[in-house]
């Protein structure tokens, strides 16, 4: 590496400094006008979006364009040019992404009513069976919980199964059995909603609606979710990316509901040793990236009850706002998760482990 | 090497094939009895798995064993029993798994009003644009799909988006602009639900439905498409294993509708070169274990138009019963999917390559 | 709609027209510009990717932003724009790349010194069992391979296993059986070779080097196949990227060798009903991409014989140049890949198929 | 669920008890056959694992089987027990897997010459640049880390790469600076091993080997690493199992060196966010199965430097025995890793964090 090199690195980056500013000075001229162009539209009630007029400037645009930039190239960047301009006189006032942590104080906190806030900056322990198959069963959870201070209470009543001959939930006698053990205890109730059609009948018994990793990218469900009064859980599909993760809660954001909580399940792949993979990283990512509370969902990542314990202390050494752990009295004999589910006193040693940490 | 030696080895061989069949006779044994237990745990609505009682097994097994197979050994052996015997059951729960084929010559054939068949044995090609963007486009399509006999076109007016901000499909108009082509051209009109309160509003429009790879394992959708009475077209979950996605399959026909047919788009995977892996063996297994008819999406798999030939080619060589194809009038303009739909004369030529394959 | 309104349309799409052709005269005044850079920094060694320089610049654009695009708006144009040079770098970079294919003509055809070819345009079927055993298992082989017309016969002798404690093959030993079988059909021998140092003891045994999966990125291996004068068959890696695994073919062809094939046999995903995922999209792609004979390895992408003839068909119908078969006497007691090696019998039937294809 | 079905099942599994046992029994029985005609091979020079002999007494099974269990089940589980009979003659002595954990206290503890222990119980960090690039570079970062307590400092010369035109390391002169630099601050140097004829070459210069994800399987390598007296770290290959990783450990301990050091840097998966996806799970259940010390590999896995913290956090909270980090003193122009590698002064606040953790 010569010294001239380096000083022909730094002139010709000198000019390219000085041609991103033409192009912005372009770009922004480009725009001035398509608006004026679009304002006529408007008020002739023409749409905005003209195919044709686009294939026409790509056409000019690729017989002009003599390299070294392929006609491909050039075609993709005006396409984004195009794009740009399509959307800056669409949404002008959406274009921003709701979800997104634009600095590190800005946080959303749920406040339920009786004033118990998540992402507030404390842990919060979210816990219940898989599933609720009888008040017994629940009840004694419930008790379990409430003792150890837990507000929020698994209540799923409708499961959704890979196969359609597997348990499929209790409905809404499941949401019944859940509503009264929650308020016997003095706690809420979040249950899974798996179409539109429920939001009724549930608003009935649920505290906080949970989204499941199925329903990630069900759009109309999201948008649905958006117009209810409640905190809504939502967790990551089980093969998306972080990207799709934080456009499915924009989904909901945008269409009028604030109070989204993101749970992290892990996603496919092919390692065995755990049910699905959880990537330290992307929590940690996503706690810097996006203002929504971040909870870890141990019970589903791990997919296996023996490591609670160090499951739950990365989760707070990640900065999550608290986990999701699947509590039964019996997990042998339960019908859904029996190899995931802690005991009762599983569970206590794991909340002494939290309380450890704090 | 003694003749003494020889003889012994004989006698020894010959205890150790009478240890075989009394080995089978146990096994044999053993597994009416778990049959008759998993009989139970099905009336009951139990898992058959139960990993603490395979737990308990291998700790009394272990304490019993003197040797010389280790207790490593006669886990691992006992292991094998115990996953043999689970798969015994799962197959004999399979054995009632409607989609499943049974015979070579079983097989599930679509019929249109006007006696076109998918799944008879022929190669169906169904194309036509990602999205339904205006009526000028979907009748240049609409032409030049019929000119090649293509009978059922794709009219897409709900687009599921990974981000709120982006073309969310036409809606209604976009269906009556493809129904009004369709029946220009004498063609029948597909199209995606993407909520089943959708159905009766597209009832009026729409010939087979469409459920996409999000909605793969919408147990609330699959069952209403159950309930209808035209074909619905099902698409393998973004990052769904094949077992998944048949049971998806057997959601709509458990709920009374046969007429379902599989159209494989491949996975996500972290290969670059493609939209996405669609894995060759797969499809050849899916034609074996299942009498559904089977699409290959030669578009949204490979996500780029350059190997249409080649994919079409291997389609119908894998024993597929179609493919789909996406097909635009001008691909660089078009509102989603632009590097992956193929224009019209690439539609042809990849026409007349199966064409030659027949 | 008024004819002004129409008039200004008119004039402001033309101020849009050449605004644009002032975009592109700016866009390629860059592209020029960042070409010299990078060629620059490829003189110094140094990375032409630049996150920091990226970050400068978006910054300064911020800076300079006074709208209508927001600030997000110019920031993703810019990042295209970054893209696009990045791309055009990086594919001036590839065209330099010795396996790339220029032109539908270019191809690399394996001679062997009987004037056996492949690659110059029929379909090779590489086979034989997945270990060599014994010498009546590779004699029984041998007889049935060459049967068919097969010149190229796996003499597999080191395995590269798991774990330390499975069967490790017969080493030199193994070598010589398949030597003596190939010496006795007129067939040549293909082995794995699994270090550098095995090099001069297997020259006196193989025809055809073969570089298994887990090798595919053993640098120094790789190096030392380029200074042989023996044709070398590349396997992919279990995980790796098409692009990874012409960039591994690059290792040897740069290293002085040109014969060298390419085996595809899929890639890790978390679909069961195969045993590696192999990408229809990716065979046609590389055939497109890459001037090196594409062999199709359907027993270790299948994991299963049953599939054989459809996998078989499908290789021919993708454009491969071959396909790589296991096969073995007695499947079920092979000491290793005993659910996917054919029979004789199966292997005929497979032959009988494809035979029909040509 | 009756009370009938309950007792129903209890007898059932009563009697699967019973002929688990009668099973055990016979194996047993059968095993000291075996193991007797195994001596009388011995004794007459015959090899143990006679193929045809095993396809005999198949075939009498399968011709004796009457279900329920399918002739392929039956054949599967006698393959089985045939394997387990031969790798009891011939592995009796060996039969235990080395790196297994069977208790909570059993561990390895690495010792450095100087005392200095890795895998005790503290918290190791191990750290350096991605390559070494010239003598300044490694001075600079030897300094930063030795202030802090680090004793094993990164001195990688020769670097595995995608493609044959990237920088491949220093080679030697590599070596010699890392050399010098430790010296002058007393640490060690741990450096990544390529292949095996490297071996004697290293040995002058290196203090802790490293052998790295793309060689995770070469077994001439691992063997080799099991005969050197020096300890040896081992990475997990890009989308190795964990299963996969402790075979590998294996090989190398078997091979007579139990000074092994497991790295965790994540698989490749779909998400982008980070490089490499590390689940969280995996790390707790790694400590609980191998008494192997454990490090969370946090650069290559996050592939990012802005989520340093939160990761060391959580690979301390996971339970393992250290981390290892990249650092240089000018990130943006390093030539290889120049996203993930920290600054100096990010080195030291991400030291600060896991000070105050302990």
């Amino acid at each position: 590496m010569k010294m001239s090199d380096e000083t022909s690195v730094s002139e010709l980056r000198a000019q390219v400094d000085e041609i991103n500013m033409q192009l912005l000075d372009l770009l922004t001229r480009r725009a001035k006008t398509v608006s004026e162009i679009g304002k006529l539209h408007t008020s002739m009630g023409v749409s905005h979006y003209d195919p044709s007029r686009e294939a026409e400037m790509l056409t000019a645009l690729e017989r002009a364009n003599k390299g070294p930039f392929s006609n491909e190239t050039i075609k993709a960047l005006f396409r984004e040019i195009f794009r740009a301009s399509l959307e800056m006189e669409e949404t002008q006032a959406r274009a921003k992404i709701r979800v997104q942590r634009h600095s590190p104080d800005e946080r959303t906190v749920i406040r339920m009513p009786d004033g118990y806030e998540i992402g507030a900056g404390g842990f919060s322990v979210i816990a219940g069976s898989c599933a609720v198959e009888n008040y017994d069963q629940i009840d004694q959870v419930g008790a379990a919980l409430s003792a150890r201070g837990v507000k929020i209470m698994r209540g799923m009543a409708f499961k959704p199964r890979t196969s359609p001959y597997e348990f499929q939930g209790l409905g809404e006698a499941g949401l019944q059995i859940a509503r009264q053990v929650a308020d016997k205890y003095n706690m809420y109730v979040v249950s899974e909603i798996m179409d539109l059609s429920q939001i009724p009948m549930m608003l009935d018994y649920v505290d906080v609606f949970w989204v499941g990793a199925r329903n990630m990218q069900n759009s109309f469900l999201l948008k649905a979710m958006g117009k209810i009064d409640r905190p809504v859980i939502l967790k990551n599909g089980l093969a998306a990316t972080m990207e799709e993760f934080l456009y499915a809660a924009e989904y909901i954001v945008s269409s009028g509901n604030p109070n989204v909580m993101l749970i992290m399940r892990g996603i496919r792949t092919y390692e065995k040793w755990t049910r699905n993979t959880l990537d330290m990283g992307t929590i940690a990512v996503l706690k810097q990236e996006c203002h929504l509370p971040v909870i870890v969902d141990i019970s589903h990542s791990a997919g296996r009850r023996d490591i609670a314990k160090p499951m739950a202390r990365a989760a707070r050494a990640l900065g999550a706002d608290g986990l999701m752990v699947e509590v039964h009295p019996n997990p042998p004999v339960a019908m859904s998760d029996a190899k995931q589910q802690l005991t009762i006193p599983e569970f206590n040693t794991m909340m002494d482990e939290i309380v450890q940490m704090a």
